[in-house]
């Protein structure tokens, strides 16, 4: 049997096609699933421009299982995120960081011919999250990508509720940072451009909001023990500096291609941590699964029909820096 | 009683001046010493052109103790280091991470009246490590700032024995790192401009050796988990970036004026660890002098007199980078 499904690619010139898939029938743990939401992320910005199938923040229903699959059924709800595959056997994979495999398979990197902005598509169960029954699809889809990578780099390095975190920009990865943190007993010092997320960014969780456009000094009281940066670029350095206390720890988590440059000796002689930190590993996915759904951490979205339409429009948005805060698009038949 | 002794001092132009320094009656925890030798470190070539006394690495004998000192007598034999002093009450003077206090008292920021080029010193026993029996001067010293800060590296940021450890540099930090790291288990990748220091790396633990000079791709077979910089500034990061696995560390241990400089797509995807990293504190150089003692990790050194010609003589031949690998003064009636 032959599955053929509607996909949404980017293209030379920016623009949204709408294309079918053809995909074989399935073998080992493969499961053909009906995509139900698919988030939006600056990451689909980046490839917007390539001709691959767009999307990396599926929730799904489960159709129809390969003959080696063990634990998903029909009907079964699910999600998938940026990793699709990894070798399983590294030193990465066996202790529990595939996401660290050297032959990880990622978004933007291979499976051009499907993704999260589709019908359908096929993917390994060992990739796939099964979801908390307490966590509807326009909850979870956001969680897959966004979720996932501010929970991993809260989790996976040391941070502590007792800690106080700063979460720099207030956006798809940020408003998420905000809760999470929160939600984990640390106090959340927020900073944006300007007041205009204030209040929202205090309903989220946050203890402490400051407007920091056109400011070259800042002065917060006690200094911040991690500084997660969600802007879509790099920030200022020599402000955010001013404070980190000895020893802390900040995580880049934007994609740039601009080089990260930073002021070397105030750097050293804090002893500061910059740590890279990608996607969650699938147990630590579960985790934030788990996680979101006991304390009610929702994303905050707008919705989109998954059309050509609705994804150009939610592109557009999301690249003006305008979308409050995470978009997801629905199939036509849900909306 | 008031105490008068010889220091050598640095000077506008860099030259060293021979002075005196008078100190007043013991107060607290003070303890007055002889120095009996003094490692030179390139954090005194940084500070060669201020009014302020040279030397950070010193070892002596107590002489006189203060009122509330409880546990040094007359006749031991000590080290000191970096730092002089700290708060004793904040958060990070409570977890034994005393190096992050705000009010830390770091060699160069403050005591400008001493050091350990000088024929004595008041310092607090507090800041005092006693020496074991089996090291030396001439290894201690050199362990007080360079021995402190590789190891610390190595101990207080999760790296493992089962881990291959890059060192790139060997001078006075390198080679002792290259000991360190081999003798707490690791595999020891030692990068180095030419292969004129390749017997010596081997010699001191390492298991492979690479000349870099002039490479722009660098294959050494598995990737390394860790990367101790200490070169005397920012290394090529394209280069080095090629042999560092996920999840990997690398501490800069330079001390360097100009912008540390990163490709920011390769270190995020790779989750790499840029982390600061200082002088041990105290309950760790303790360990770091234990250790040293117990393997045998010997700096391998170059001997002074410590007079004005001597230091002039040490200091030039370190800013040539043709130490091998670290200079260490004795007073002269020792000498």
């Amino acid at each position: 049997m032959m599955y053929t499904f509607t996909v949404f690619k980017g293209s030379k010139d920016g623009t949204i096609i709408k294309s079918t898939t053809t995909k074989p029938d399935l073998t080992g743990d493969q499961v053909y699933l009906r995509i139900t939401a698919s988030g939006i992320c600056g990451t689909d910005l980046h490839v917007q421009k390539a001709d691959m199938v767009l999307g990396h923040e599926g929730t799904g229903v489960v159709e129809e299982i390969g003959p080696q699959v063990k634990h998903l059924k029909k009907g079964d709800r699910i999600g998938f995120g940026y990793q699709h595959d990894s070798c399983g056997s590294c030193q990465s994979c066996l202790s529990g960081r595939e996401t660290f495999c050297d032959q990880r398979v990622w978004y933007s990197e291979a499976d051009y011919d499907q993704g999260s902005l589709a019908s359908h598509a096929v993917w390994r169960e060992a990739f796939l999250f099964k979801l908390p029954a307490a966590l509807p699809d326009v909850y979870a889809a956001p969680l897959m990508c966004a979720g996932g990578t501010v929970f991993n780099a809260l989790r996976m390095y040391d941070i502590q509720p007792t800690q106080r975190v700063g979460v720099v920009g207030v956006g798809g990865l940020g408003h998420l940072a905000i809760q999470f943190a929160a939600k984990m007993g640390c106090e959340v010092i927020v900073f944006s451009g300007t007041d205009s997320k204030k209040e929202e960014a205090m309903e989220l969780g946050a203890d402490e909001f400051h407007a920091v456009k056109g400011k070259k000094t800042l002065d917060i009281g006690r200094k911040l023990d991690c500084l997660v940066v969600t802007t879509s670029n790099h920030p200022d350095w020599n402000l955010y500096l001013q404070v980190m206390n000895h020893g802390s720890t900040i995580f880049p988590l934007y994609v740039s291609e601009e080089p990260l440059v930073l002021p070397s000796l105030k750097f050293l002689q804090s002893a500061i941590r910059i740590q890279g930190s990608v996607i969650a590993a699938r147990y630590m996915h579960n985790e934030m699964l788990e996680f979101a759904s006991h304390h009610k951490i929702h994303p905050v979205t707008e919705t989109f029909p998954m059309t050509v339409d609705g994804i150009t429009e939610a592109m557009k948005k999301l690249s003006e820096g305008k979308m409050r805060y995470r978009a997801v698009a629905f199939p036509e038949a849900a909306a």
